[in-house]
């Protein structure tokens, strides 16, 4: 609702082929001013109108005063938020306007942004149809006032050289990077760091400092670009003109393709193309691939060692031997039949591959892992904060700008309020001062935020339910019917039917999920974007997660809890008995799930629906463009570079690739005790989603506007809290869902000789057949027995209190328990040991950073050295001296006794 | 090692009787020029020599470097760290000097002084035998270049008035604030907050933006002694000439004094006179000090609650109900015998007083205190930021500056191995550049680190065993004797003997501990200030934790846990008994414990020691000074404001103030579930403490150089993570030391009625006295008794195996561990949504420094007005209507269509 008159959109190089023409359109008429800025807009009157005039004055009046609210906003580049496409923006916008009145509108913000200094130049004689451009350009006296109140900070002519270690360090490091040559893009950028320009932030009165001898390349494109934007105000869809021939060249080659998967990213490139906020998510993406490496090593290598210890598994052996004869009781009342433990021997087995010691080593790694990875990304961003030249950079705290909704629901409010007063058109001036939409104005929304938020996350659970008694009614079936062959058939066919359910409403969810969340967030109508966009990801991010994780969480910890005991089984609905586990325990069929839960996501959610769905879509808009005019066809081979951008997907945030890769990250850490291939798979997926990011953001999207940011924001703090929760959950997995502490009981507190044997005898508690009640009894009479044995630690018949839960149950429960509290105060303690052992700036980037300061001043000083004189008139050339302490003259006098060591180095 | 050849020592209101001749010594001998600083020397040749010619000449180097140091340290003002009184220090350094050697190098720095435009005036004439001044005054334009290159924020000339909310907040505002009134200190300087003067980073190009009409009062002193600190560079003894009269004597009315004890503390005045650092310690005691005010409001209610449900409480009612015959076990072999249950009833009562519910929901309550506390200390250690003008003040990443020790060392070791490579005297350039410490240099220091802090731990273990053994073999000699009276007398002598030898011993060792700490430290010789301070503290922190809470955690958890049963008791070098809890539960012998440790070290440390010591110190010297010259009596009225500071202490660093904090906080939230009256203990403690520390530093301790800091550093953490420690310690201390689960696990398991009527028969097992071994059956045979009881849970004789431990001990063990689950993630989980509920900078602040930025760019924006309109000639006058868009003519062209709302009052 808060879209400008003129939808704003800029230029950019769709692909390498084209970078031949890459000039063309690029500058204004004269050849000479490059064309930083397009604004677009309609030409035609549209013909809808869905609103009344207040509130488009208003809205209006929101854009004029976003002009003159730019100027103010120093050092904040706006962060596009995009609200859909912007001839669909616009269209909306335009509402019940006369043509006429539109115009004067956009004159008059033509006419603000020239009053700015800004230069424009028209050009409604395209050949798109019904869109009209205003190219801006911004002069070098504009783009220096604003880089001076953003505070941008720019390299000066002072170089210095990177200090070099030297002796065997830097062998080593000579060495190790001959070795990892092949891993750097061939980008010159990002191998010639020795030198560095000092930065400073950008003053008119310091422009002495600066090396301005080139001014048209002082100031970058992105740099141009969002000093524009800035004066332009917040915009719906905004494009950078790309000057992009080499840096977008180098991109498309080095780095949006799949044939350098193995290397590094340009982080550098990136950043220079499309600004520091999309050059983090890449760094952070990059990190995160590159530490999943060593865990998928270590994953596959636990997974290996499960694989080759299999046949030395007591427990299973136990199982599987022939002369194991032990007769099992029926899994259900009346339709099912005693069956022998041997039948059991496949999935025993199969359950050693990840119920191991190992995978609790694993868990505690992990977790480690975790921590190790947040606090290397603290590093790498202070790394890149500094290399970019971030450090002194201060995001404002308040995001000054509230919403076009916000303001709107605000006026609304005051207007009722004077209605009420009687005071209509009276106190209109300064009522957006006192108002504000207080907790009251919200509670309906808020209301409807926690009821639908617990209702989407009833409608999962729901789901999941449903889902299990689909499971537990096909099962049942399977039970009734005779055949051995339906029975193979239907078990498998209702675990893979299953698991494809699941999957699905897992898919569709998370769409539906995302579009609700949305809705929620609107209906808030909160002040500011950055609050908007916080609040919508904690929604989604609340949404999605309970949506992937619900069923898994319910296989690890809830199935076959409550299943009662053969005689007297516990029923859903009188009729459906609880699941339980194979005789392996959960943790295969956790593992199953999560397997096929994670591979189908990122297989189907990031691979087809983020390459096929563009591409689709892309081909709907190129049939819709044929139809609408053959001609067109000839004229598109010379339309201008923004031109063509108009058949580009508009940028949609950063949003949706983070909240994948969390989910990932959720994946990867929370399960991991039970699924130790889980980084293998992520490492495998990422390394395609870094190139296919690559890919959308180089060519399929129009250029955004460089975003300033420091750091990932709130996707840092759910990082934090999925590992967090990781920590919990797989302490409750090994304990709960895996044998591993009932083994462990076994062995120190029960087995006769401390070694594993017995212990499938001991987890097997006995049942009396003739302790079953009238009909429960098996209908299946081949079997003549008269004890049968079922897996629970409960009493046996024999004693006072059959069927009673026995000691070993609490011994072993206790266990559990404990075990779970050292684990996670154990590893908790050692996340926040790494967390302090390492550093959050690395020592040389922070040498660096103070070597930079001390320059800053000596050069300083150097400049000021007749002021300097000036002044201190009354101290005859002392400071003068003093200060040039870099020069060995002037230190011979102050240092007279030493062997003059080693101060200048400090310089 | 480090000191100058002349230890600076400053000026000090000695008492408020004194300020009438305040002004007596502050000037130069012209009247006019104020002394700033003041370096003292020693006249006589000193006639110890202890080291050699080469580290002192060392040690000169490092002093006169640190000069030119002190210029490129920029912004950040060096934290003092006097390592003893300066004049041994002096002592020390001149070792083996000639007398014209030391003069030689004292006159180039003076000379120094002087090139760098520092105005000296020599004293040597003083009354003050032995000991010459050197008066400094720093110059206008010095100040001026300094502050600049400090960044000093100061206040401009642009007044602002800060928002007043309207309406009925701003009505209850001032209601509550008149109702405060009387808290509130008689300094006018609090209560004027309605008009702010904007800050800006003096800069000597900008001066037209500062207030400069009085050049005199334009720096305060505290600023002009840390800028003239930071020129001479790190010294071992820095004091500030006060310029004291006023805040001075306001200081000492309205805060160092117990009569103000109910009132805020003046924190804005307190920070005018000592600088950031002290003010952010004061505030935070302050701070602490008001928290506790409703904790221990809750923990009185939770007491009384206690002592009013003392007689509805069943079991203490089934203990001491008068029918009740329960014959027990005796509690030891052979010598003990047979006694009533209903002897128990004292303790049980006494015991219900701090093992109750309501001390389950005090723990949690306290845990959620300390996460608000930390919550609320971050928001007023921001406000206190945004009212010290320090929002932009970045403190250096690295402390430059490397301690002399290190640089001593870092000299030897390179002396070294130039002996060894044979080229002595020839590399000696640029050593300290390539050389540094390496880990295997730091290994032998290391190694003694760990190794010491084990052997202190393990002394503190030792002692806590050996008071064990004390009360046990004392026990043993009480059992022994027949007579009923010695009995009680002795039992009685036994606990207070051994609550006093713990005490004695914490508070010894906690003196030994802080030296040992300190040796360590030197030991490991840390590079920078900071790292010494922050290691330093660590090793301090962990020493004195141990000491205090060691027996502490005995009695909470480790006390009467492996008794064995009767019959087969467990002893310790084969005679000693296992101790054993009162029969009402270890609960309230920790509870004494608790009190007593508490309730004594604040007595004796906090205020004995405190208060007494610099009492007798003073004494001490006083009468050292009379025995020295009778004749001197007279001179000292007449001295000099600073030959009067050589009797005071010297600042010794914030270091033990906080620490003896952080230990408090450590009582007040680690076992607060069994001792909920420690909230108060602590409360009544601070509010004289901060009185005692106002004191202190007011009167007793020469004035420290003001330091700049933005937060309290490391004890931030420390405190965070005694926070954490605490939820773990609360939850197994409800769990395991009082009877909450077992109660609960009775009501709702095993209780027939659902009451927890019959709890203690059931707590209570059964032994059959026929199964006592040979000799171990009590000698006392006055009871004829066959089964007597014990508290434990074990198999009853009858049973297929006695004794042995019983399902009900696993029900209730698997119980604990549950509840320690669900405590910790719990309460973690609560404090930090606390922690994300309540954000960290106050919405008014980051509203005020957003609307500061605005009017800073507004002031700007005025003063360059001419500049742009020139440098702005191609855009005729756009740019100043767009900028002044606060005044209304300019904004009536941009929005011709609004009702002018309200922008203006954006600014």
């Amino acid at each position: 609702m808060h879209s400008p008159p003129l939808s704003p959109q800029l230029l950019n190089c769709l692909t390498p082929e084209e970078n031949t023409g890459c000039q063309h359109g690029l500058y204004f008429q004269d050849g000479e001013r490059r064309v930083d800025y397009i604004l677009t807009y309609h030409i035609k009157k549209p013909s809808s109108s869905r609103s009344n005039r207040q509130s488009s004055r208003f809205t209006d009046n929101a854009f004029t005063r976003s002009i003159r609210r730019g100027t103010a906003r120093l050092g904040r580049a706006p962060t596009p938020q995009p609200r859909g496409d912007p001839e669909v923006a616009s269209q909306d916008h335009s509402m019940d306007y006369h043509v006429d009145d539109k115009r004067l509108h956009r004159e008059e913000f033509e006419g603000n942004l020239r009053d700015m200094g800004m230069e424009l130049e028209k050009d409604e004689d395209t050949k798109t149809p019904g869109v009209g451009f205003v190219k801006i350009h911004a002069p070098w006296h504009v783009l220096c006032r604003e880089a001076e109140f953003m505070k941008l900070k720019m390299p000066t002519k002072k170089v210095y050289e990177m200090k070099q270690s030297t002796g065997v360090g830097a062998k080593i490091n000579t060495l190790v990077n001959k070795a990892t040559e092949p891993l750097y893009p061939n980008v010159e950028d990002n191998r010639t760091h020795n030198v560095k320009h000092l930065s400073y932030m950008f003053s008119r009165e310091k422009q002495h400092l600066f090396d301005l001898s080139d001014r048209d390349s002082f100031f970058d494109s992105k740099t141009r670009a969002s000093i524009v934007s800035v004066i332009c105000g917040p915009c719906n869809a905004c494009y950078v003109l790309t000057f992009c021939c080499s840096v977008f060249q180098l991109l498309y080659e080095e780095w949006a393709s799949y044939s350098v998967f193995y290397k590094y990213q340009p982080i550098g490139l990136v950043r220079k193309y499309f600004g520091e906020k999309i050059g983090l998510y890449f760094a952070w993406l990059g990190l995160y691939t590159q530490m999943l490496i060593p865990a998928s090593l270590v994953g596959v290598i636990v997974f290996l060692y499960g694989c080759a210890t299999v046949d030395d598994n007591i427990p299973s052996m136990e199982i599987c031997h022939p002369k194991n004869n032990i007769t099992m009781c029926p899994l259900c009342d009346r339709a099912c039949s005693y069956w022998k433990l041997k039948e059991a021997c496949g999935t025993a087995r199969a359950s050693h591959l990840f119920d191991n010691p190992a995978t609790v080593f694993f868990s505690i790694f992990m977790a480690l892992w975790a921590a190790m990875f947040m606090e290397h990304w603290k590093r790498r961003q202070m790394r890149l904060n500094y290399e970019w030249d971030l450090t002194g950079f201060e995001e404002e705290e308040v995001s000054d700008h509230p919403r076009a909704e916000y303001e709107l629901r605000v006026m609304q409010k005051s207007l009722k309020k004077e209605h009420k007063t009687q005071k209509v058109l009276i106190g209109y001036s300064g009522f957006t001062e006192k108002e504000k939409l207080t907790c009251k104005d919200r509670l309906p929304a808020y209301m409807t935020n926690v009821v639908m938020m617990l209702l989407m996350i009833g409608v999962t659970f729901a789901i999941v339910f449903g889902v299990i008694l689909y499971r537990i009614s096909t099962k049942t079936a399977l039970h009734m019917s005779n055949n051995p062959t339906t029975r193979s058939n239907v078990r498998l066919t209702v675990k893979t039917t299953a698991a494809i359910i699941n999957l699905v409403v897992i898919l569709i969810l998370d769409e539906v999920y995302g579009a609700v969340a949305r809705w929620l967030t609107v209906l808030e109508v909160p002040k500011t974007d950055k609050s908007f966009e916080e609040r919508l990801i904690f929604k989604t991010f609340i949404l999605k997660f309970v949506n992937a994780f619900t069923p898994i969480i319910y296989i690890a910890f809830f199935r076959g809890r409550l299943v009662g005991r053969p005689g007297s089984y516990l029923y859903v609905f009188e009729s459906y008995r609880m699941e339980e586990c194979a005789h392996g325990g959960c943790l295969m069929e956790l593992c199953i799930q999560l397997s096929i839960t994670m591979l189908g996501k990122q297989l189907i959610q990031n691979n087809l629906f983020e390459i096929g769905i563009p591409k689709l879509k892309k081909l709907i808009r190129y049939i819709k463009s044929k139809r609408r005019s053959f001609q067109e066809e000839e004229r598109e081979k010379k339309l201008q570079r923004y031109e063509t951008d108009h058949f580009l997907e508009p940028f949609a945030g950063l949003t949706p690739e983070y909240m994948e890769m969390i989910i990932q990250f959720g994946f990867v850490t929370l399960f991991v005790a039970s699924f130790p291939l889980a980084p293998l798979f992520a490492l495998l997926n990422n390394i395609i989603e870094i190139r296919l990011d690559a890919k959308k953001f180089v060519a399929e999207l129009r250029r955004p506007v460089a975003a300033r940011a420091k750091d990932i924001g709130i996707w840092y703090n759910l990082l934090r809290a999925v590992a967090k929760v990781a920590v919990i959950i797989n302490a409750f997995v090994i304990s709960f869902t895996s044998d591993f502490i009932p083994r462990l009981v076994y062995q120190y507190m029960y087995s006769p000789d401390g070694s594993m044997h017995g212990f499938v005898n001991h987890t097997l508690s006995y049942f009396n057949v003739s302790n079953f009640q009238d009909g429960k009894e098996p209908m299946d009479p081949q079997h003549q027995v008269e004890m049968c044995r079922y897996k629970d630690y409960r009493e046996p018949p024999w004693s006072n209190t059959p069927y009673v839960i026995s000691k070993e149950f609490w011994a072993v429960l206790a266990a559990r328990l404990a075990f779970v509290i050292v684990f996670q105060n154990v590893v908790m303690l050692m996340s926040d040991i790494v967390d302090w052992l390492i550093p959050d700036i690395p020592k040389d980037i922070s040498l660096q950073i103070h070597k930079e300061k001390i320059l800053m001043v000596e050069l300083f000083m150097k400049e000021e050295q007749g002021k300097i004189q000036f002044i201190d008139s009354m101290m005859p050339c002392g400071g003068k001296e003093k200060r040039n302490n870099h020069a060995p003259i002037a230190r011979s006098r102050s240092i007279p006794h030493t062997h003059s060591h080693t101060h200048a180095n400090n310089f």
